[in-house]
């Protein structure tokens, strides 16, 4: 089954990666300005378009959710963020696994999660995040 | 084999962003600003961290290349640019395909790859593409 995969670097411990991937304030302000519910392991996140489990959440390593509602291609997909300090930042080595084809959706999803990934860069390093609605488009209509 | 896959819209005519795929001009106005070589079908072009042969090239359709030098995990690869119209714009379906293995350097790639598309959408809708070395960075020392 084809993946998803990214990776970006972040001026910032992973401590704080980790606040922004299981704290509300965190995910609100680089991915869904709406995001709902309990990001901490064993929660649950709405996100509005999807609904996120908080399968696991190792302080400064690892965030991993399964999606259980959502757009058809996204409902049981992993979601994965994997945290490592080295030269000076931490690397997010980014997942989203387990998409049945590589439809037309994934590739747009794929450019998508770099800017989200890019945004959460952005929050960390300079609060100069771009959350759902203000986020990078990528089409006209987008 | 896992595929880098991408999407984005561009406000512009599949004939221009043809163009920025193969000519000199507009591949160094959007992915390498050293780009040297012949672009067109059967010509081959130097990148300088790579060389790509142009292995097709429809006209408003389809740019296809096979990487014949550069990085051991790109030999052999290929890249290929779909291209459609529809809803007022260009969208492009990209895809980076024929990698062995999932490796760390694929997901820097696939992160890069969605930031070059933009380029290139950003450069034919409003001449603010970002080349290498210009290019948006998404790592400490990139």
């Amino acid at each position: 089954m084809p993946d998803i995969l990214h990776r970006v670097g972040i001026a910032a411990p992973p401590e704080r990666v980790f606040v922004a991937l299981t704290s509300l304030d965190g995910l609100r302000s680089w991915w869904i300005s709406e995001a709902k519910g309990d990001p901490r392991a064993g929660g649950e996140v709405d996100f509005g378009f999807c609904r996120m489990q908080v399968t696991e959440a190792r302080p400064g390593t690892r965030v991993r959710w399964r999606c259980v509602s959502g757009p058809d291609e996204w409902v049981g997909t992993e979601v994965v963020f994997d945290l490592a300090w080295t030269d000076e930042q931490t690397i997010v080595l980014f997942r989203h696994a387990g998409w049945r084809e590589p439809v037309e959706f994934m590739h747009h999803c794929s450019t998508k999660w770099a800017t989200f990934l890019l945004s959460l860069r952005d929050q960390l390093e300079s609060g100069a995040g771009r959350p759902a609605p203000r986020d990078v488009k990528i089409h006209v209509g987008d």
